[in-house]
């Protein structure tokens, strides 16, 4: 480890739920639908017997500071006792289990993941268990000294506090209608409410005014003993607009009681599968860089997660971190990997969604020869934006099918047919994605019908995937004879301007679509994820469209070579920035098992050739590599996504035989660990530091690197 | 006016939400159960054509400084336009109209109060239209200049916000599922989402990521535009613990567009209701100053109240300001003279509550004859409250039934028979107030009884007060014939300390139960009320005994002037504070039309005598005026509390022809508007600067200046 001091997500799952900690000095917390951590005080340690001083971890306000002897003394309290840092303390983060030990002192928090059942297929009573929305925790401490010691878990909620009571075998404390901890009963226990836990531990009394809450635990001399938590969250009711939805845990938790009586109920079962999953990952994966790194990123995908209920149906939500767009689907197409090996049936319920009420049909423009990109800029204002562009060369072409950037945000779903982030006659960000979220939803698709071999599905579908056809081959060109593969037009949503890519915040190397080297990538995957099915499907005339159009780009791509710059430049014209991501769409026949369209030998060789040329000559410092060995998506930008980087290192390894070293994943943990430590998993890191896409679920594309070596679907 | 730069609570009734403005450079902005002001980003005014400059008033964020005359870029938008101040702005601060003028602009904020109907006797859909959740404003331009002008209302709320459907006849706006502004739909009215009002302007396009929300609409050049406005809140589903409880409302406006909608529906309706308060007032009340306090007191009380349904049936709440307890009952005894002339079941629903679910009976304690009381000060840590108190002289005395301090806090009911506020072993403030609350408790029932004439109630409740007699003459003395008509013991909850009184946070003058002068007169009101109730019920023998206690204290009271001070010590014995609260207790048989109580001839002519050769006294520069004229409840505290401050100067003129000067009342307005600018109503003024009780329900004590001379049940 870098450093222990970050915080990270102790999440349930489909929750949108999370107790977050780790950070020194800043607290933190329990959240619901919360887009950045909890910073209430917070204080997990032990005090001693008498004085009544707190030993605690790192996590209270204030920890942070230099002198770490003798730290806070409470205002609110008199005097007569202290809180002092536990010294040395160490933190094991594995997945499924964060532990800090210090001395005899322990705290580890237990978040376990559990595939969510298929409801259709297994019935919607199959997801209770592992939508239980409450997380475990342990504090435990051996007692050496002659005196008794209380554990304490304390923390200022920062409202009044209540001590809640029908939670069989627990106490427990409580705020709001909806969130809440238990603790196991044992003998010794306490739960009480105060101004702070100073003021508690000398007065041994509760207080209801106070908007701290707690437990203490004796432990005698001698004596071993384990405090065990449930932290509980329960909102019920309507929790959104547009679509007006409920948390779908509340059909099996209707009541804060009932989490956190279950929460108490299971908590052996839930440690014992949160020990196992974290011992088994170390068995797995040798380097502790991208153990990390696959524990960090796989807490903050859960804690975005929810499943929600709507017109009594699931309805599965992913949120995008500090921003809490709802399903933005360019991200989903990266978490498809994930998802399609925990719960495929995730994303036949997104494609579902996007294809009931996040779809539109438009019309295109063909842009001047001399129209110009994202070298521009971004800009929103409108009287700028008329000097900028140039008119179109042809206007209303026909179009066709494709699928909103999100369903809207922050528990509002947008109107159909409208996401929250899109917006018309803006240069850059905002931009509409349509080409690139019409290539998403078909690669989603593919990872769907392909892993769950749902031919079902596939069928009721097929005529929207031949309007996918449609529609991309027209982004293409819409006469046939002069198609190259690539996306060439834009919207007519764009009113003039552009289309962009998921790289918005990037600069001209990776946010444009057309002519994008990165779009391309995923293009030519897409052309194969529908000649597959519809292959598939017995739909041969379609399947045979599809591969002329994979063809004709496959050709487009080998002529994209520069030699003088001696790599594929990121667009076709203007810029010459050298990406990675021009390998990403390699991804999805290697995790489909396709691998005959990996086969130097075979009819995508040159295809393949040219890619791994571009590949090796990228990956060199001063284009794709950062002075500390991280991977770097674009020679001219310092901005750099380690989600987009795990992909590309994915097939880098185990297309091209390119394996990253250990150094590059040292230096992404440490990205993680140092440069982002405020925020959990973070996606937009600028030379290491974390500026953009905080709180983030796409880091799971880690999970690439547990895929089989012979990944087969 | 001292000043126009202070916030003001704009309520509906019963709803426990606001919409708060006034305070410059602050923002404001919309809250349901908020414990002080929001600070959303407000802009109120008008945008030129061309430039898009908006002329707002002071409310944004930044506009209190210094220089006035250029003031904010906003960062997030081109620098294409700016917020200017508008000039020399008025305000028209009026009993349910609060109107800002700027030249040609104006915007008011309508808050009619009407009373709440006896939902017992008129059915519950009576009370749907008080009920209504929503709160009115308007915009209006006059356009003198050459071109099209916009007005503009804008909030930045800090989270995503949409365009909301559903509202016929309106453009409306929300975010979250129970907060949203509606406007009456009219040619040239646009609303809108982005991430600034200036972005907005300048680009004419809502963005759903926006947190910024609002309204504009066109006044062509020569014409004269309204913007009308209606703020709907609209929080369904439980939202308390312990009890669990909807909002009443709900019943009636279910969603948050039936608020919205009807709010647009009747926007005239309500508007023209407030401005027939407001100009009823101004007849009725020449003083502005007083005007003011009445005006600023209603508000903050409505603020602070919250209907609500539990099981099935109708549960009255009033909040306790920033501290957000639930019924507080020591404020309930002083808020139920404005309750019973607007709503009197209010108080038989408080009443009852406190019967039911919030009594208790205790055992008493004799303290020591030589225990100290609040001299001590507040001391909290039980090992330093040892320390202090002695062993009472006996204990496990017969004590009796009285109430708790209040219900619960911030939504959170507490356990039956105890409050949130009251715990064991302290002394000083968050200690028990058990005699002071019998007597609170005593006091509403007879003013409810006398107001209402319920009989039957009084008939129910008989066995009730009879307790309350018996538990009041114990707290005197458990033998009858060592009674003298004060609590002189202490409940056996304090667990060895002393009782105090609603006057917590004052020093020893006021804070402390036994032998307190403040006491002794609320005391001998309550005494008088039991012995009119059970005259009223033809209960001789305990209207005769009630009647003995009354005599006694009054012969007590005689003798406690204190010839070398000139006045009557603030405790019987060890505090020689001079107190205007002396008084208080006079004001309930005032109110009740019970001037035989108040003759100077009659049974109590040298009871009254001696109260007011005190009051007299006092009241002089030194003891108990402040340097400004206004009135200082204790000579040793600059802590003075406005709402007791109008208790006490409604007897002076009243019961012994005192009449305050225009200073104190101008006095008063200025603590307000000056001392507490930042929070609405406060009822802690430290030499007129608000410390505690801000954002508080109180102050409408002072609608006692509206009883009518000759006052008659």
């Amino acid at each position: 480890m870098h450093s222990i001091d970050f915080h990270a997500h102790h999440s349930p799952q489909g929750a949108y739920a999370t107790f977050t900690c780790g950070r020194f000095g800043v607290g933190g917390g329990p959240t619901i639908e919360g887009t950045q951590p909890a910073s209430m005080d917070l204080i997990v340690g032990y005090a001693d017997g008498g004085t009544e001083d707190v030993h605690a971890l790192p996590f209270f306000r204030g920890a942070g500071i230099a002198d770490f002897s003798d730290f806070a003394m409470d205002a609110a309290t008199p005097p007569r006792n202290r809180r002092l840092l536990l010294k040395d303390p160490e933190r094991n983060y594995q997945r499924s289990v964060d532990t800090w030990t210090a001395g005899d002192f322990s705290f580890a928090i237990y978040t376990p993941v559990t595939p969510l059942p298929d409801p259709d297929r297994l019935g919607e009573a199959a997801l209770a268990p592992a939508l239980l929305p409450a997380v475990s925790a342990r504090l435990t401490l051996t007692n050496s000294s002659t005196v008794a010691r209380r554990l304490v878990f304390a923390i200022t909620v920062g409202r009044p506090c209540r001590l809640a009571d029908g939670v069989p075998g627990a106490k427990a404390l409580a705020w709001g209608t909806d969130m809440g901890i238990a603790a196991r009963d044992v003998p010794g226990l306490e739960a009480w409410v105060a101004f702070s836990e100073l003021e508690y531990l000398t007065s041994n009394r509760s207080h209801l005014l106070g908007k701290t809450c707690g437990f203490a635990l004796e432990v005698p001399p001698g004596e071993t003993r384990s405090l065990e938590l449930s932290f509980g969250f329960c909102r019920s009711g309507v929790v959104t607009t547009g679509l007006e939805c409920r948390y779908f845990y509340t059909r099996f938790y209707p009541t804060l009681a009932s989490v956190l009586a279950a929460g108490i109920e299971q908590h052996a079962r839930l440690r014992a599968l949160a020990e196992a999953q974290a011992s088994e990952l170390e068995q797995r994966i040798a380097d502790e860089h991208q153990r990390f790194l696959l524990a960090h990123a796989e807490r903050s995908y859960w804690g975005n997660t929810q499943l929600l209920e709507h017109a009594g149906r699931p309805l599965w939500v992913v949120l995008e971190g500090e921003y809490a767009m709802i399903n933005t689907l360019d991200l989903s197409v990266d978490m498809a990997f994930y998802e399609a090996r925990h719960n495929p049936w995730t994303l036949r319920n997104l494609l579902d969604q996007f294809a009931q009420r996040h779809s539109y049909v438009d019309r295109l423009n063909r842009p001047a020869s001399s129209a110009r990109g994202l070298e521009l800029g971004h800009v929103r204002d409108p009287e700028l934006v008329k000097d900028l562009i140039l008119p179109p060369e042809a206007s209303q072409l026909p179009g066709g099918i494709s699928f909103t950037h999100d369903m809207g945000v922050a528990g509002q779903f947008s109107p159909a047919g409208t996401s929250s982030y899109e917006i018309a006659g803006v240069v850059g960000c905002f931009s509409f994605m349509t080409a690139e979220q019409l290539v998403n939803w078909i690669l989603i698709a593919a990872t769907y019908v392909l892993v769950s071999a749902d031919e079902a599905w596939l069928g009721r579908k097929l005529p929207l995937l031949q309007d996918c056809l449609a529609s991309l081959q027209n982004r293409d060109h819409p006469q046939p004879a002069r198609r190259n593969g690539l996306v060439s037009h834009d919207s007519m949503r764009c009113a003039g301007t552009f289309e962009i890519t998921t790289y918005d915040s990037l600069d001209s190397s990776l946010g444009q679509a057309r002519n994008s080297l990165y779009l391309a990538s995923k293009t030519w995957a897409a052309w194969h994820a529908l000649r597959l099915l519809f292959e598939r499907a017995g739909q041969a005339e379609l399947a045979r469209s599809a591969s002329n159009s994979a063809s004709l780009l496959e050709r487009t791509l080998v002529d994209w070579y520069d030699p003088e710059l001696g790599y594929l430049p990121a667009l076709r014209e203007g810029c010459p920035s050298a990406i990675l991501s021009a390998v990403e769409g390699l991804c999805f026949p290697l995790f489909w098992g396709q691998r005959e369209l990996l086969d130097p030998a075979g009819a995508q060789g040159p295809f393949l050739a040219q890619l791994e040329r571009h590949l090796r000559a990228v990956l060199a410092p001063g284009r794709c590599l950062f002075p500390d060995g991280g991977w770097k998506l674009s020679s001219t930008s310092d901005n750099s996504w380690p989600s987009k980087i795990f992909i590309c290192q994915h097939v880098a390894e185990r297309v091209f035989g390119l394996r990253p070293d250990s150094k590059s994943h040292a230096a992404h943990a440490s990205w993680q660990q140092l440069g982002c430590a405020d925020w959990a998993m973070t996606d937009q890191c600028f030379a290491g530091v974390g500026k953009g896409s905080k709180y983030y679920p796409r880091g799971v594309t880690s999970w690439l690197w547990l895929e089989a070596r012979d990944s087969a679907t």
